[in-house]
């Protein structure tokens, strides 16, 4: 077996057999196989497809191909995933609520997810909080108060890290094939036995249509049948930001808020859906209906908000800052946007109100840039929602000077129609 | 403009405009574009393929990715090239006539053709031949005895250069536009302003169709045009070595009796086929079959014998290997094959004998390997050829003691059939 046989056949768009993606795996992961060869072979397979067979072989090759984490002695480990979006910040939510139900709660984050900074930023904004925590640290917290949140640790599928970082730079990310499988084959390292998959679906997401939503969630539920990981995925909207806040420190209070009871609506049911399926994963009832109200009264009895502050204090973070949100430090410039015109908000694009997020210092555009963690968008409104003439449509959080460009484009990304606008579905559909 | 957007185009099947595959060839050859990123590209242009407007901009961009010759000073120089094949002499023959007739032959020649050597390799078999003059010996040759071959020299097309060893990496070799591109820039860059294509078809040749052999001679043709080189293509068959001659001074040997009259019928059909075709180009004769017989009268003169001794002498190469070939070394080993059943040859795969001469010592398999000039086969028959049991096939020439299975192997690849088998054509279509 050599690499240009593997090239040439999936130039010809024929199937990889499970040795010969095993081999080009092993080989690339060891160093043996030159980028340029590995940057062909993955366009072809950008061009010409994987089929599923082929995707879960991938996957398990890229799984294997390093550290594989073992949680049995915590016995259900559920984990949560989303394929990214704007103003997500579901992980920071739900998980203490899984925790307060009684689920283990083992979770790794990523440190930035393109526009704003991923879970493991916004930990970060809360001082003191230790993220990088060792596997055995990782599992003894999960032991002691039931939750850990760390970042990623240790060698998990390093060939995933290597075909990632190629992918981005051969314009090859945007294939199911291999989203597929760089998503489940970090899972599957990451040693949980049930997975639930947050399949964003909007112009602010890595899947632009349902229809490629709902291949990506297929592929990925029948490679996780195969790696003996039994995984649903819930196909959420991502048209608009995910709530109102869009930033690190400011994703942070909402998600407190949100514990405590504030929640906005379409972030309460992405809670509720993925938190319902979570549950019945985790063998804590086979009801979602049920689930969904264990899960609010576990909300409304503050028990999953007290959980959250203990994992905060676990890692050593400072609570005071949880109790009181406001002690979270403020950017310098705060810009009011007010609306020019009444009417009905017709469209917040999710992808553009990540970027801007991004240009006022929320996201990282080289892997070394520093965070800023009080800098976002934190929006008045939602897509249907009424607005009348100077009322505020959102504020801007920033401490560079050159916000008022910023403020020209918040006003454009804010569309207003003088028509009702209906809202749209949070939750697209439940893939089992 | 950035390579990103250019890999994204063509990935999606879009056309690449003249800056964008200018900007990629530039910033290649300078070494600003990793081969990671140009690999990739080279795959989406394997699979979606370019159209001849695209081809002609990449072939005008490596063409001038270096230095190009001005030959203007020679006039008229009508340069000959071939796809490459089995046994293939024809530039030894034909150049020689051309030159006697007037014509001015200025022509580089590659080292290696994959299966035995290149023109090259079989010139520096006569003993003190130079191949490798500077450009201005080359011009001078032609200014003073009108013929001058020599080898690759100079930094001609390096683009075309890195592509080809990245497209050979990479399983990218078969490909129309990338192989009429890489032709065509070599022989722009070589400074002829007429061109002659010898477009081989067959097993022993890279077009194994005659569709695909036409789709390359039109592409190629089409780019000629638009470079201002008028090209005229010749496609031949090589579906059987050409000749009976296959290895570097067997060839020589064959190529100088050629030259004295004694030449294999298939081999005199390319020579006369290409030969009127250059001297039409030349503004030698519009009359192809006119062109023929003075080519034929040039041979049976003896005219074209002695410009190749005057080729050679003016070269430095011992011409008493010329006059009498019985002096060019020969192999320890000469195994003669004979048949074991009367009846019609029905086929000698071109590629198979190639291989085979290969494997005695006639080719590289790696560019560092010295070539044995004495190795190869002579065959005794040609498709179509009556043999009588006992009757001799071919002889086999090498200086490695495992002929054995080089033995059976030949044996294996000449097949005759009890019934009567026709020859077939050797000119299969002209593209003017």
């Amino acid at each position: 077996m050599n690499i240009l046989e593997i090239i040439e056949k999936k130039r010809d768009n024929k199937k990889l057999t499970k040795k010969e993606i095993e081999y080009f795996i092993k080989q690339y992961t060891k160093g043996k196989i030159p980028d340029y060869q590995v940057a062909a072979l993955i366009m072809t397979i950008y061009i010409n497809g994987m089929d599923e067979e082929e995707t879960a072989n991938m996957t398990l090759a890229m799984a294997s191909s390093g550290e594989v984490l073992d949680l049995s002695e915590l016995g259900i480990v559920v984990d949560k995933h989303s394929t990214g979006g704007v103003g997500d910040k579901i992980t920071l939510i739900l998980m203490p609520i899984m925790a307060a139900l009684g689920v283990n709660v083992a979770k790794m984050s990523g440190r930035s997810l393109g526009f704003t900074g991923g879970t493991a930023d916004k930990l970060e904004a809360v001082p003191g909080y230790n993220i990088n925590l060792s596997i055995d640290e990782f599992k003894e917290n999960v032991k002691k108060i039931g939750i850990s949140l760390i970042t990623q640790t240790g060698n998990l599928a390093p060939a995933d890290k290597k075909i990632y970082a190629l992918r981005d730079a051969i314009s090859c990310t945007s294939s199911i094939p291999l989203i597929a499988s760089s998503i489940m084959s970090k899972k599957i390292a990451a040693g949980a036995n049930k997975i639930v998959l947050d399949v964003t679906c909007g112009n602010g997401a890595f899947m632009k249509n349902i229809t490629d939503a709902k291949e990506l969630a297929i592929q990925m539920n029948k490679i996780g049948k195969l790696a003996n990981k039994e995984t649903i995925c819930v196909i959420t909207n991502m048209n608009e930001p995910l709530g109102y806040a869009v930033g690190n420190n400011l994703e942070i209070i909402e998600a407190v808020n949100s514990l405590k009871g504030q929640m906005p609506k379409d972030v309460g049911e992405v809670v509720l859906e993925l938190g319902a399926y979570m549950l019945k994963l985790a063998g804590k009832g086979e009801n979602i209906e049920e689930n969904k109200n264990k899960i609010q009264e576990t909300i409304k009895s503050l028990k999953a908000f007290h959980k959250f502050v203990e994992l905060v204090e676990n890692q050593g973070g400072d609570i005071t800052y949880i109790e009181n949100t406001i002690k979270f430090p403020k950017a310098k410039y705060e810009i009011e946007i007010l609306s020019k015109k009444s009417g009905y908000i017709k469209e917040i694009n999710a992808e553009e109100i990540g970027k801007l997020a991004s240009k006022l210092g929320a996201g990282r555009i080289k892997k070394e840039d520093k965070i800023d963690y009080t800098a976002g968008v934190v929006l008045n409104k939602k897509v249907g929602d009424i607005v009348k003439a100077k009322e505020k449509l959102a504020t801007l959080y920033t401490n560079k000077k050159q916000y008022e460009k910023a403020k020209e484009e918040l006003e454009r990304i804010i569309k207003i129609s003088d028509e009702v606008v209906e809202k749209e579905k949070t939750i697209l559909e439940i893939i089992e």
